[in-house]
C-alpha cells in the first residue's frame, strides 16, 4: 500500500489526485470522465446528504424524483439555458442493441431502434421539472411548490478531475415556484444561506456569499447567488449556487396561475444545488501532506481504536480494556471504530487512518492497560497525549469539538491572509502571481472589462459580495467609476 | 379534485392507475415510459430506503456509487447478461448539441460529436462494477467486498405502468465478491431473507421465498432467489431478487484472487435488488375502493389531525386543544400532521387523507374540546370511535400497532384463500380462470413444459418454494415424475 503522497509544495494538483485515490475516496472508471465513488468517500457524502436533507425539510421542502432524460424539444424551450448546456450534453439516440453479424457473441446498436426524438441526459432539470409544474399549477392555492431532488446529472466536460469536474456527478437540485418575485428572491437567498451555514458549521469551511456577474451567471437565471471558498493553493472554489430564475422558465413552459385577485400571471422560480464537488472543497481546505483531514462533523469514524500487543495474552488484555471504552463512546453518540484486524500491524493502521483523516486515534497497549490510560492522537495537529480511561469520553467529546472549531479558524485565517485589496492592475497581477487568493478590486461593471481581465490573468469575478460595503473607487482595469469592490480569483 | 375512483371490481387495472395519480404518488412524464415520483410517493419510498439501508449496514454492507454509463465493450463481456438486456437498452451515441441551421433558436445533435464507443445507460451494474472490482481484488485479504448502490437504472420497456414497469426506475443493487462458493450462496440467501423480513414486518406483505426456474432466472446468474407476493386481483408480483452469480462475472472480467493456500482462483459473486416496484406491491396488497391504505410503519404521516369549526372563536379553541396533542404524539415518536389549512373544509380533508391512506385520522371540534375527547378514525377498517384526550397517546400507539398487524393478517388470509394445490391440468386452468392466485402444482422440471403451460394459460413458475416439502407426484402437464410442487401464477 504505497501511502507516500506527493507533497502540496511539490505539486498541489498531483497531491490532490493521489490523495483522492489513496484515501479510498474515489477513482476514475472505464467511462471517460465518470468516477467511482468508493465506500469511504461515499460515507462522507452520505453524512453531507443527511445533514443537508434535514435542513431542506426544516425549511419546508419535500423530495421528489423527475426523469433522467429530457426530450430535445423540452430541453431547447428555455433558450438561454439550452445554449448554456448544449455543448456538453450526452444524447440518447437509440433504445436497443442487436447481435453484431460480424462479431460472434458481440452486440451493436440496432439501427431500426432509432428514437423519433433524441433524449438529453439531464445536465440540470429545470426543463423537465417546469414542464411538469405546468400541470400542477393553476391557482395561487397551488403555490409555493418547494421541491428538492437528489440525483445524478451529466455534463460532458472535456477536462475532468475527481469530484471537482466529472462528466457524471451526484447532487441535489431544489426547484421552487412562487406567486411573487419577492418570495422567489427570498427563497434563493434563504437556500444560499442554508448552504453557507452548512459549509461553515459542518464542513468547517468559511465562505463568502455573493452574487455572480452576468458572465458567470447560471444559464437562464436572472441572478445567481453563490458561496465561494478559498482552497490552500490560493484558488477559489464555487461550492454552491442558488438561482433566482425570474419568470424565464414559466414563460418558456407557459406556466401561469390565477392570482387571489382574479388575474392570470406567470409563476416566479428559484433553483439551487450543491454536488459531490463539495468533496473537493473539503479535501483542499483541510488536508495536509500526510493525507486527508476530516472535520469531526463529517467523519464517518470520528475515533478509531488501534490495539497494540505482541502476544495472544496481551491481545486479550487489550481487547478486554477496549470493550467498555467502545461502549462508553457509542453511548455518547461518538462514531467509533475498533480496528481489531490481526492481518495488519499497528504502524500500518496508524498510517492508514492518518491518510484517511480520522480526527482522533486511540492507541492502547499492555502498559496503557496496566496504567488505566490510552494514547490519544489528534489528526489535525498530529499531537499525542496520554489520557486516563476514566476521563476519556469527556476528553474525546471536547477534543472533537475543539478540532471542528480549530479547522474552521485555521481556514478562516488562511483566507484572511489571502484576501487582498488592490487598487491598480499591476498590483492585481502581482498579487495573483505571488500569493493568489481573493483579490478585492474595483470593477466598472462591464462584461468587456471582466473578459479582458480574465484573458490577461485567468482570474474571474468570483462574486459581488453580499456583505461588501459600498465604497466609491475606480475600476482597476478601465479606471471608470465603481461603487463596490468585487472578488476576483483564479478558480476551480 | 375528482376523488372518485373506479372500483376494483369494475376494472382493477384502471383502479390502480387512477389511485397512483389521485393519491399523489406518481404520474407519467413527457418522456415515454418514465415517471415523475411526486413528493407524497417519494416520502413513502424514502421510508423504505431508510429502513432497508439500515438493514444493509447492519449486515456489513457499505454504499458506494458507480457510473451511470457502461461502455458497450464492457456491457457485452458477460454474454448471457448482455443478451438478457440488449433489447431494452438506452444508448448514448453523441456528446454534444449544436444550433440547428434550419430552425432558429433550436438545437440538433452535432454529427461531429459522435462517441467512438457507444455508452449503454445501465440497466443493471454488474458489468461496470465487476470491471472495477478487478482492480480492487488481488488477495483473499481483499475479500469479501460487500457493497450496495442506490441508483436509477433504465430498461426500455415497451409497455409501461407507473411503479410496476417503467423505463427508468429507482432501486438499490448490492454487489458482493467472495472467496468461496458457499459464502456467495449464503450472502444471496441472507439478502433474500432481509427482503422477506422487510416486506413482512414493514410493508405488511406476506411473501414466499423461493428459487426461480431457469427460464425466469436473472441473465448471468447461476441461481436467482426471490420473494413473491400476491396481489388483490390474484396476480403474483416479484418483489425482490437475490442472485448467486457463481464465477460468471469474475470469469468475464478476469477477476482472480490469491488464496490463503497460495493458489489463484476466480472470485464468487452475488447481486440483489429491490426497486420502486415495491410501491406497486404496497398499493395492490392493501388499498381499497376509497384509495390507498398504508401500513403505519411506512406512512409519512401516521396520524393526521383535522380541526372542525365554524367561527374564529371555535377555531382558536380547537387550535388550543390540538397543540398539546401534537406535542404529546411527537414526543411518543408518532409522525403526526396537523392540517390547519383554512382554504379547505373538513370534508375535503377527510376525503383527501382517506385517498392518501393515512392510517389514523383525528377529528376535533368544539364539542370534543368541551368533552375532552377526539374522534379517532381508522383508515383500514373505516371505523370511528370517541377517545378521551388523556388516553390518546396510548390509544394511538396501540391502534397503529394493531393496524400494522391486521393488514398483514388480512393479506396472509387472502393469500391462503388464493393458494390452491392442483393435480391435473384441467384443474390448473379452472383455478386460474376462476379465482387466480398461486397454483401449487407438480412440474417435470423442463423448460419445454414451463413454456407450454405459459403459452396455454399465461401462468409462469413464480418460484420453487424454499420451504416446499418434498412430495412425489406427476407433472400436471406432462405426467412425468416430480419431486416437489412449484408455484405457478399469472404475474405482473
Amino acid at each position: 500500500m504505497g501511502k507516500h503522497l506527493t507533497t502540496r509544495a511539490e505539486d498541489y494538483s498531483k497531491w490532490y489526485n493521489e490523495l483522492v485515490v489513496k484515501a479510498d475516496l474515489a477513482e476514475t472508471s472505464a467511462v471517460r470522465g465518470c468516477m467511482v465513488i468508493k465506500p469511504y468517500g461515499y460515507a462522507i457524502w452520505e453524512r453531507m446528504q443527511a445533514i443537508l436533507d434535514k435542513k431542506f425539510k426544516e425549511t419546508g421542502h419535500s423530495n421528489a424524483y423527475f426523469p433522467l432524460f429530457v426530450p430535445k424539444s423540452l430541453f431547447e424551450a428555455e433558450e438561454q439555458n439550452a445554449e448554456g448546456f448544449a455543448k456538453e450534453c450526452a444524447v440518447v439516440t437509440h433504445y436497443r442493441l442487436e447481435n453484431d453479424p460480424d462479431r460472434a457473441g458481440k452486440l451493436r446498436v440496432d439501427p431500426k431502434a432509432k428514437l423519433e426524438e433524441e433524449l438529453i441526459v439531464r445536465p440540470t432539470s429545470e426543463a423537465i421539472i417546469w414542464n411538469t409544474y405546468k400541470n400542477w399549477i393553476q391557482s395561487y392555492r397551488d403555490l409555493p411548490i418547494l421541491i428538492n431532488q437528489w440525483a445524478n446529472v451529466v455534463r460532458w466536460e472535456m477536462r475532468t478531475r475527481l469530484f471537482l469536474r466529472t462528466a457524471e456527478f451526484l447532487w441535489q437540485e431544489g426547484h421552487t415556484a412562487h406567486a411573487t418575485e419577492a418570495e422567489a428572491v427570498a427563497e434563493a437567498q434563504q437556500m444560499n444561506q442554508v448552504y453557507a451555514d452548512f459549509l461553515e458549521q459542518y464542513m468547517a469551511i468559511p465562505v463568502i456569499q455573493g452574487v455572480k456577474s452576468a458572465a458567470e451567471r447560471f444559464a437562464g437565471a436572472v441572478d445567481t447567488y453563490c458561496i465561494e471558498a478559498l482552497m490552500q493553493d490560493g484558488k477559489a472554489l464555487q461550492a454552491g449556487t442558488s438561482h433566482f430564475l425570474g419568470q424565464n422558465f414559466a414563460k418558456a413552459f407557459d406556466v401561469k396561475f390565477a392570482t387571489k385577485e382574479g388575474g392570470l400571471e406567470h409563476v416566479w422560480a428559484s433553483s439551487w444545488g450543491v454536488s459531490t464537488r463539495l468533496m473537493g472543497a473539503l479535501i483542499m481546505t483541510h488536508s495536509d501532506d500526510n493525507g486527508l483531514v476530516l472535520p469531526p462533523e463529517l467523519a464517518p469514524h470520528q475515533v478509531v481504536i488501534v490495539p497494540i500487543y505482541r502476544s495472544d495474552e496481551e491481545h486479550q488484555a487489550v481487547e478486554a480494556a477496549v470493550a467498555p471504552i467502545v461502549e462508553a463512546l457509542r453511548n455518547a453518540d461518538i462514531r467509533v471504530h475498533f480496528d481489531n484486524r490481526d492481518t495488519h500491524k499497528p504502524g500500518f493502521k496508524f498510517n492508514e487512518y492518518e491518510l484517511k483523516g480520522v480526527p482522533l486515534r486511540i492507541g492502547i497497549g499492555p502498559r496503557d492497560v496496566a496504567n488505566g490510560t490510552v494514547e490519544l492522537a489528534r489528526r489535525d495537529t498530529l499531537t499525542k497525549q496520554s489520557v486516563a480511561q476514566t476521563d476519556l469520553v469527556k476528553e474525546v467529546t471536547e477534543t472533537l469539538e475543539e478540532i471542528q472549531k480549530q479547522l474552521f479558524l485555521r481556514a478562516e485565517k488562511f483566507r484572511a491572509e489571502h484576501t487582498t485589496d488592490v487598487d491598480s492592475f499591476d498590483a492585481f497581477k502581482a498579487v495573483l502571481e505571488s500569493k493568489g487568493g481573493f483579490v478585492a478590486a474595483h470593477w466598472d461593471g462591464t462584461e468587456a472589462t471582466e473578459l479582458a481581465i480574465k484573458e490577461q490573468t485567468k482570474a474571474t469575478i468570483r462574486c459581488i459580495p453580499l456583505e461588501g460595503k459600498p465604497e466609491k473607487g475606480s475600476c482597476v482595469y478601465s479606471g471608470k467609476p465603481s461603487a463596490q469592490r468585487v472578488l476576483f480569483a483564479k478558480a476551480y
